[in-house]
């Protein structure tokens, strides 16, 4: 038994109530080293001779990433205080019990070697995620690239490639416009980059943040676009730029005027006086967004800026009754802006999503007391490497995601924004050279898996672009610029995915692999139905012949046996 | 290499700033699996091609527990953010490079497979805890049965077994009296079991936060003792019993009279109406500590609550001067509470000292914006299995500290309070059989080691006694009665240790164990002087000739070469 590789911290992170009176235990080891984990606990302080409190409970498997295993078990005991310990038997049958970060030769009754875990009764720093963004399909745009209201010449609007200051004229107006291209493709979140006033297409550096820009429209055409997202039941979510902001800011622009004389020097990180816009690549006298200085860094630990940005959050949420934000380079921001936004934001709207920009691991963001999740580029990298590249093994790429699964709080992860690509990235199609077998792979990978998919807007249709700007291009509403059967295919993954919640929703029940074919099997179960998702990552064909004879999902057709390259496929049993 | 037992989660428990530009790392391996670590990082944002940031730092290793091997590097470098990767070296010349949770064979190169983690600027989330408390010696006094101003005979005063009703008549009147005492022997903080109003003589069941315990005395001695105290340069430390209250404090007692009606009952967690309090082992309809009904838990998730007590908390920090919290059952409180007291707390007195009462691991509320460091009771059980039980080896007692020291923030370590025994545990002398030559090895581990000692009054005097209450006899202020000889040798270990800084602040630059003999060196550095304590925790006699012919400090006398059983030595060479 690898005892180095066992890890569970008494604390938050291992064993949390999910509500009351139920706890979520976890438990990592080394990968395939043990046969079984026992989890043995009782009432903290009821003596055994009053009412014996003790249990044994199973753990399972709950992921499996390249090096470790995750075990779980749920416990039902409506307690203030628990102790407990582990039982581990490796492949051996040798045995363990682990308890208070070390080991033992028998089962652990010194109350003062066992762990210690009050939880139950700190609803306050209980995870409520809303629950109502479990699983959902969020659709991304860039509203300047995305629709118009006004006449733009088609050779504008399609042209390629894009330069960073192309503004293509996209506004809400359009948007709203096309709110029925979402609803038919089956959408529930629609997330906007950003849109209020700055002088830039891309927005990021914001000069008002309590007016939608000029060039997009009116708050009143946001007032309007939020109403009808939500009478045809999709959810808004805004992206809310908090790290940085325009130089024209009026805080900024006070400084540049001011200087050391500006009651806004606080407001900022300044290094010097005078402070000044360089231009051309030169480190400017104040921290920025990386050595951007068009986008000088605020300070937050200021109280008063601190209050003047979550009340621009609260504000939008309130009065335009958006459904959440997603926080532009959320971890270059302290967990303490985090928790006071949080607290605010919730409770302006409990039902608000938050969902932070992070590139790697996040897990002192997600404890339940900062942001709901992420956008989950780990989920981008991997759909890369096993579809695009085909350097990663089917079972490589599950590992990825059980990482997540394992080591996140385990209500973040049917949240997590499962991204290909995103305005800050090559589009999928031009990272798997055109392949749209391959962007059809990496689309099921999205919509078949449990998480928040994110659409990127136009890869519905086969658009294709490189890094920024390419990526952002004008969305192709000419039909002959559309691909309809990639439009055929997103539809009818989403239908799938709502038709049997089981997909996402369902209890993982096996899990298969086979590298060499590049083959996942992945089979859920709900109210006595039984789904299998397959995904096929390689060229050539596989055989599935177990399948042989169902009726696939996807297709309609019965299945004949084998799946092509790239392919996808749904099975669905019921008992 | 044990890929499995390779941890370095991208989050601020593994990389912080423990000042501006000053960044921790710490990467946790197998024991003994690796021969060098190295940390690869340049700044985040600066291409290189404009200047060329990459450093490689060899990483030290700062602890070894019974599985673990802890690695720290120190970074100097200001930037906003950071991109890293680790090169690890194992026993037999492999080499891995571990980046984003990924293990790869060659040098990572591909920005998107580094670590990345912010902190330098989120100088609002740094852990910052009072310097002025670090290493310092605590004294812990039982009030009610420590020093008395009134006459009392000494046939009750000195009579044992104790009972939990019977009252002394220790008040503050009689500490202020005897504070030379503390400062005679050399403490530094002075650490008080509650004060406040209450019908116990434990006084853990508060009827009245704002009122000394007329027993005691009055708010006015407590002042006269901070004053007197702080004069004499020793800070005080009062016990905060957040965690419930007297069922006769004034919101339990308005529930108890009204029933429904009262305003108070969402103070506590009412189970049922009619509340009653139930004589006998009966679980009450309330929640309680424990399931004591004497002891209603506050449900400090309503505001209200919430409010009042740490409104309590303020009130004597600064009306009173006081220096610091000790939390009694810390740990069945909420993060959340915990948050917004040192918010609080730290505003009134910025340097406050906040020691958490937990029994086990702490990390969760040791990240820098709860508590600043905990009761250590690992220590205690380490000090007793070590030194009274002799059930571990010298290096099993090391490597239970260096999992402390390994785990938590770096900051907390000099700041854990290091006990042998407190007033909810048998006192040292009696769990090791009486045995004197034990107690003055528990106390040189204690006074010897990094750390806050924590002396439990009389322990210094050879007092002994079993389980609480016997653990809380009257203190022996009778000559006849005092072990002159551990007096002697608890002064001569803090002056050895206030002496020389070295002891405790010194940069640890040996280690070594003789478990056969029970032997344990440490050897410290600093400012080029280096010290060695050694400690032997074994029957019989232990040889050390390296040392035959020096100084030994605590004796003062010339060692000839062996330590006798369960003998301490401290020698200094400096260059």
């Amino acid at each position: 038994m690898e005892y180095a590789a066992i890890r569970h911290d008494m604390d938050k992170r291992y064993c949390y109530a999910l509500e009351k009176g139920k706890f979520l235990f976890r438990l990592q080891t080394k990968k395939d080293d043990l046969q079984s984990v026992v989890l043995h606990c009782q009432d903290k302080y009821l003596p055994i001779r009053f009412l014996d409190t003790r249990r044994e409970i199973a753990m399972e498997k709950a992921a499996s990433d390249s090096c470790h295993d995750y075990y779980e078990a749920l416990l039902d005991m409506d307690v203030v205080c628990l102790r407990y310990y582990f039982e581990l038997k490796d492949r051996d049958g040798a045995v363990a019990y682990y308890g208070n970060h070390d080991f033992y030769g028998e089962p652990i009754s010194d109350i003062d070697c066992m762990f210690d875990c009050p939880q139950n009764l700190r609803e306050e720093e209980r995870f409520l995620p809303p629950e109502w963004a479990e699983n959902k399909v969020v659709y991304q745009v860039f509203p300047a690239r995305f629709a118009t209201s006004s006449k733009v010449k088609p050779e504008k609007w399609y042209r390629a490639p894009i330069g960073h200051s192309d503004d293509l004229k996209g506004d809400l107006r359009g948007l709203i416009q096309r709110l029925d291209h979402l609803a038919e493709l089956g959408v529930d979140v629609l997330y906007l980059n950003p849109i209020f006033t700055s002088y830039s297409v891309h927005k990021y550096d914001t000069v008002d943040y309590y007016r939608v820009d000029p060039a997009f429209g009116t708050n009143e055409d946001l007032k309007e676009l939020v109403e009808k997202a939500h009478e045809m039941g999709i959810r808004v979510i805004l992206d809310g730029v908090f790290n940085h902001t325009s130089p024209q800011f009026f805080a900024f622009a006070d400084i540049l005027e001011k200087q050391e004389a500006s009651p806004y020097c606080s407001w900022y990180y300044i290094e010097s006086f005078p402070v000044k816009i360089i231009h051309g690549w030169k480190k400017p006298n104040f921290k920025c967004f990386s050595y951007f200085g068009g986008m000088p860094k605020v300070n937050l630990r200021n109280p008063e800026t601190r209050a003047y940005f979550i009340e621009v959050a609260c504000y939008w949420l309130r009065e335009y009754r958006i459904d959440g934000w997603r926080l532009d380079v959320g971890d270059e921001i302290s967990h303490e802006f985090w928790k006071e936004f949080r607290r605010a934001v919730r409770s302006v709207n409990p039902e608000a999503l938050i969902i932070g920009e992070i590139w790697h691991y996040a897990g002192d963001f997600l404890e339940g007391d900062e942001w709901d999740t992420v956008m989950n580029y780990t989920f981008w990298r991997s759909v890369k490497d096993f579809a695009a590249f085909e350097t990663i093994t089917a079972s490589q790429f599950l590992e990825r995601l059980d990482f997540l699964r394992g080591n996140l709080h385990v209500k973040t992860y049917p949240l997590l924004w499962n991204l290909i690509g995103s305005h800050d990235t090559e589009r999928f199609l031009h990272v798997c050279g055109e392949r749209k077998e391959k962007l059809k792979l990496a689309a099921a990978l999205q919509l078949l898996l449990p998480g928040m998919p994110v659409i990127y807007y136009g890869d519905e249709y086969a658009m294709t672009g490189g890094g920024d700007p390419d990526c952002r291009r004008g969305m192709v509403w000419e039909e002959s610029r559309q691909d309809p059967d990639m439009y055929r295919w997103y539809r009818r993954l989403i239908q799938v995915r709502k038709t049997y919640p089981c997909i996402t929703g369902g209890r993982l029940s096996r899990k298969k692999t086979d590298d060499e074919q590049g083959l996942i099997l992945l089979t859920r179960t709900m109210n006595g139905q039984e789904i299998t998702v397959c995904f096929h990552g390689k060229e050539g064909s596989a055989a599935l012949p177990e399948w042989k004879g169902c009726r696939e999902l996807l297709s309609g057709r019965i299945f004949e046996g084998t799946l092509g390259a790239y392919e996808s496929a749904v099975f669905v049993v019921v008992s």
